[in-house]
């Protein structure tokens, strides 16, 4: 194993041990890569390895079209996402994968996540998309890469921007997050199953509520991003 | 005490300690066991003990009849379920039954758990089956011998095989489940109360959301399962 | 401070502590009495007094009218609650005051928790009673003494026996539990959180959902209890 | 930095550090301030900065007019609300603001929260109010300092006093509570949090469940408060 990739492997290991840390995980129902975009490659978890019996080398490298370059096990079998992904959008340096409870739900319900209030408001002025499922021949064809690119058609189709919005669902499946790091790309896979819990229990406490006016959406959003924003440090 | 089941009685107890370590039960409400098939026997929990004051001595030696070969404790009052469905069974190599919350309540609203998502049909294409309450005459009876023949002609009738359906619900009872071994057994009852959720937050989500399709739960079950699986290593 | 109470004290200050440990309370929202019914008194938490703050000499010794014989604080403002309770039924030799979430959800929705499957079964056979909120002029009297008689009469009116149900909800309010000892009433207060918690899901997966068959009732409630019952050791 | 403000940091640190531990906050959604009201200060969280990372040297020192006295972060991006509300009223000496779960829901379905039961009454005896969203002109204005105005707005129309209301939701947006010192405040976020869960609950297991009757309103509210309380020592 080459001891080149080391730090790759390093923050891919702790960005993975931190989706059972978040309660966003049980077993073997996630994954994160981490990206060295100049070298076009990243690191993976490998295919159905539980948590607690992950390490740093076990942790595989793959490049932009999928092919292993280093590691002894067989990466994520969502592997191809992950490439596709990478390889068509140049934002993204962390990318997550979980079947978190609240945002599966809305998965399952084939339902976009409306914006219901600060919180979401916070992170993105989008509803949270959720692509439909695949056409079947799609599905038939290389799975994991076809829902690479129904996450891509999905946010050209509705103008949206990775860069802003770097949180989806897979109809029928579960969420992808993104990010500019791994702590950024975990972060967002944790408050978009927030955002899916509050919203679930808005319609529960109101079936009219409804969408959070437009100029509280520009302001919440402004708070924290772009020029004007006063948010942080 | 004899000393020859000494790894059954381990194996036995570590499966019971997980239930309460990945918050399957309260108090005593479950119970797992673990056979040696050769032998036609299995360890299983000795009956209404607090999983605190378990230990791998404890547990209760049993043959496919349901008599008790070695042990000091009363074994668990659903033990002849389990003999039962060992001897009728052949693929079961451990079994266990919970009250966990939310396959419970699908077991007590007397409804098979839809298909609606990935996250399901990664471990099976069929819906999870809740078995009719059983005739009155069956209940006055042997109890639990009658349970166990409710979960098999359940299966019968819907013409399942329980060697790829590891979980079910006994209606308005709770769920039993099975696996090769005693870690797969524990990690279908995990997988079934997760589903449970899903399918319930599905529905408050999205009354009308639609049972997966055909083409998506055959996809997913076979990354995982048959000749042409790819996941794990 | 007498030395005489020792003991009680210490078994109301342990089963006291139970109640966050199980998640049955938050901040002081909730009591536990053990009684020694031979001299007609019981030790009961200290009011408003935290958890974390407690020590087995804080607890307050108090007669079955109600009076303070031994401590240094002033007793749980529900004390007269339970002296009465102890003055009126002879079996309780604890009780347990809380607010868990579940069960409080429905003394505030003014309805019995509907026997639905076999975990409610097993502890009881009848639907767990929601008392009617007070009379206004018993609310102004004693309000706490009030309290005790609107549990009693509601067991009278209903022809249900104490020492068969242990648990039931004050509408509008929030549960009360007891049993033959501290450990008992303790248990039955999270089950009673439990058994709330499922039948709400239940209704909420099948608002049609129906009541226990008789058979199954009365089976589930004889293998616990009774002549016939084989369950324990 | 000054060691003048050592005890007004200290206390301010401890109080935000209960919000994770209570499970009020993930990430960095939430600040609590602790106020010297004779010298018309206050020490609030810094901004943006996650709780694990918090020493009482980080908190800054802000006067009542919402500018920076001491420290080297930047003070919460909500600090000028918190100087409108200590300005315009007397009684606060500490303020919460969280993104807790059902809180946070209510205030998204812009309802306010009804009195349902005594756990509720046993601290206030008014609805918790959800203040409407903000006209867009105030939005775009300073629209933290017009978050205060849209509080106080919401109490004065309604006749509420903010000595016996310490609890309340922004439209939209998530609750702001206070108290006379941070231990107050903090524990009526938790409170807050809780009843709202209730509520929730409670519609979900009886939409026609009735508002708590004045009798017990003001009997409950009683034992804790005003003259005749006898709750706690």
């Amino acid at each position: 194993m080459s001891t080149q990739y080391i730090a790759l492997r390093e923050a891919c290991y702790e960005a993975n041990m931190q989706l059972p840390a978040l309660g966003l995980v049980i077993f073997t129902f996630g994954n994160v890569s981490v990206a060295d975009r100049k070298n076009k490659m990243f690191a993976i978890k490998p295919s159905g390895v539980p948590y607690a019996e992950l390490t740093p080398e076990k942790m595989v490298i793959v490049d932009f079209e999928g092919n292993t370059i280093d590691g002894k096990l067989r990466p994520s079998s969502d592997t191809l996402t992950h490439a596709v992904l990478y390889k068509h959008w140049e934002h993204p340096g962390a990318i997550v994968h979980t079947h978190s409870t609240y945002a599966t739900a809305w998965a399952q319900a084939q339902r976009d996540i409306p914006l219901y209030g600060t919180t979401h408001a916070d992170h993105t002025i989008a509803d949270i998309p959720c692509a439909p499922p695949m056409e079947d021949n799609m599905i038939k064809g290389n799975y994991e890469e076809a829902t690479a690119h129904q996450i891509i058609n999905c946010f050209m189709e509705r103008g949206l921007d990775p860069v802003n919005l770097e949180m989806m669902l897979v109809g029928n499946h579960a969420p992808f997050c993104w990010g500019k790091d791994a702590g950024k790309a975990v972060y967002n896979a944790a408050v978009l199953e927030n955002i899916a819990q509050l919203a679930w229990l808005t319609e529960q406490i109101n079936p009219k509520a409804p969408r959070l006016k437009e100029a509280l959406v520009n302001k919440h959003f402004e708070r924290k991003h772009g020029p004007g924003s006063y948010y942080g440090q």
